[in-house]
């Protein structure tokens, strides 16, 4: 007798219809002979009206009363839920994150699990019962509630599969799993059988609706194998797991990709030690998130900085930067909106030198220019035109085959 | 410095506005140097809501699961009315029940409360915080999350009065106080400065809406001083309390009424020792309600039957009755439906022999014709056709002097 977990987003339990879908998939489980352990999410748009609801009390509302707040949407699901497995017939009980025995940091609005009692559980699940457990929630030492922040109930999930050493944690979604690349941008995107966690990682940008990537690294720690799967069409899903091996000897199993993309350079730099510390605690202290960083040294001893960020917050970090340009004695600051970031995954690029490469020289045969570059072991991403991002995905896809295997996979 | 509890149902918190004039009402009692903890029930018709939400997914929800549905109602509350304390400045925290340390049995729906473990309310509010505590809801030993039934919130409320001894509970409601009838109907009527809990609870029908019987029994068995008043007016409520002073050496505190009563008689039947049991048990089992009893002995030593019932439930009433007509023996069944019922309620009947006699000659001499009788000793209730309700109403305001002291207070 194997242990699930099931995880169902927001999307699936968005609806007493819904719910009773999942219910399905829970007592299909069930049936072929499996415990089974669900976690849920608010139903769709709750979490959004709980906070337009704090909203018109106040618009600084302290982050425990939030999470108390919050913590019912999940609460209202694995009722309903629980509910609707009974009325199948099937024995279920519901729990919040403190009567499952999820033990937070003492913190909230983003707090770590430390520990989960999983004595409830075990006997619910050794009595034949399910058990229905709100995501997203869990409960201090000082016994006040706390949510686990944006993608919480994966994390659940996942640690739950942890603590009970189960035997596969499925995450059930609207789409049917992980793809090469976003299949509303590229058709021949395909549907991966299989992926390892750390490519996951790297993904995350196409992967976060699917799958939180704090939840990825909870599941690699623990070695939690995870599926995503579609919570309504019944073909196999993604496999999320440490060797997840590759077909046909490709090394890339994935394209990355974002629009609105600013490049900003710093020029004019004194070159000391202490330079680039002081230009990104600076951005790190006010919220600005960086991404690509590229340095480079000019003859005078003086240097160049150039990095990447979210064009929305463009405005305000040059902002920043002027507001600051004495302490951090710069020449001047220079932009290029209009730019976005592809990028190959695949941790076949550790034993395939030369993937870069290949990579570059695809881009520039199809005329695409590249602004900037930054590598990892198993990534190499590329900043171009934002006009060209669409080519620059569809080339890659072809280049390094990533539909040459199956039928497209629709989502 | 005094400990008030301070309670607002769900129409004193169904809005945010009406959130804030709460919070305000809490600041003006802390202002004056109390300590505060509140209780609070849902907002407005959020129960409702989930309950049709539960019949979307099974017309035979399981108590347990309707529990932990129902009662993040009162947890969404607590959680906006503490950001609302905060906003304004002062330092609150809202709690759950299992949070507040409030047990119940081990029954789901109807839930009593076995203890309140008050450690945490004590430590918060020695720390200078105001407690907001949800309402109608506890945690049984099992660790599941029970509801209190209809008037929960009350209930709460009270016992946390009692368990704290508190100097006082306030139940903030939409009407001003205890009145000596229904202002709707009887335009003098006159808000109660005290009344005691047994008149109270004699005077449930009235008082129902603005504090459930439960609560005032646990009152009165605790000695907890209630205050009924207006969340939104600035003048005094009504006391509840032992001893209620009689002003001006009134005997009658209040009137009760109620229409679409039907009187049911069974004619002929044996005068047996368990013809009463017989009769009532099988009406009892099948939950038929039934308020006002008389017997009659006739000289053949054969027994008619009198009861009173809501109209409602006449038609089953004489269909359970005609169903078990053979082990029953009775002869025959009559009924006189159109009826309704009013009493006087005082406790200084009981040193005043004579009020019903007055009661009676009162409405004797207004043509109002009784159809049945029935005694407490701090009520006298009479049965009169419902067309002569209102007359029998204001007949007896005046008699009685109701509303002889003030002026009137409308609802």
């Amino acid at each position: 007798m194997a242990l699930i977990i099931q995880k169902f987003g927001g999307t699936s339990v968005g609806t007493p219809d819904k719910i009773r879908n999942a219910a399905k998939r829970i007592i299909h489980a069930v049936n072929e002979g499996n415990q089974v352990a669900a976690v849920v999410s608010a139903m769709g748009k709750t979490t959004d009206e709980l906070v337009r609801l704090a909203g018109e009390i106040t618009a600084r509302p302290s982050k425990r009363e939030m999470d108390m707040l919050l913590t019912t949407g999940e609460q209202v699901t694995v009722s309903l839920l629980a509910m609707a497995l009974q009325e199948a017939g099937y024995e279920a009980e519901s729990l919040t994150g403190w009567q499952a025995g999820i033990e937070t940091e003492n913190v909230h609005g983003n707090a770590r699990i430390l520990n989960i009692d999983t004595k409830r559980i075990q006997e619910m699940l050794a009595d034949g019962k399910i058990a229905v457990v709100a995501g997203f929630q869990g409960v201090t030492g000082s016994n006040n509630i706390a949510t686990l922040g944006r993608g919480g109930s994966d994390t659940t999930a996942v640690a739950l599969a942890a603590a009970l050493r189960a035997d596969k944690c499925e995450i059930y979604t609207d789409v049917t799993g992980v793809f090469t690349t976003d299949p509303r941008v590229v058709q021949h995107a395909r549907k991966l059988p299989a992926i390892s966690y750390d490519e996951m990682l790297e993904m995350a940008n196409l992967g976060a609706g699917v799958l939180h990537p704090r939840a990825v690294e909870f599941a690699k720690n623990y070695g939690v194998r995870l599926e995503v799967r579609s919570s309504t069409e019944e073909e196999n899903g993604t496999f999320v797991e440490e060797e997840a091996s590759m077909e046909n000897n490709l090394v890339v199993r994935g394209l990355a990709f974002e629009g609105n993309v600013t490049k900003i350079t710093i020029e004019d730099l004194p070159n000391g030690l202490n330079t680039l510390s002081s230009v990104f605690s600076l951005l790190a202290e006010n919220g600005v998130n960086v991404d690509i960083i590229i340095q480079s040294v000019n003859p005078q001893e003086r240097t160049n900085i150039s990095f990447s960020i979210e064009t929305a917050i463009l405005d305000e970090t040059i902002e920043l930067l002027q507001r600051n340009k004495s302490s951090l004695q710069f020449g001047s600051i220079v932009h290029e909106d209009g730019l976005a970031k592809v990028s190959i995954v695949g941790s076949g690029m550790i034993s395939n030198p030369g993937v870069a490469a290949q990579m570059f020289k695809a881009l520039s045969d199809h005329q695409i220019m590249i602004k900037m570059v930054s590598t990892s072991e198993i990534k190499v991403s590329t900043v171009v035109d934002q006009q060209d991002m669409i080519k620059a995905i569809e080339t890659l896809h072809d280049v390094f085959e990533l539909d040459a295997r199956q039928p497209v996979q629709q989502l």
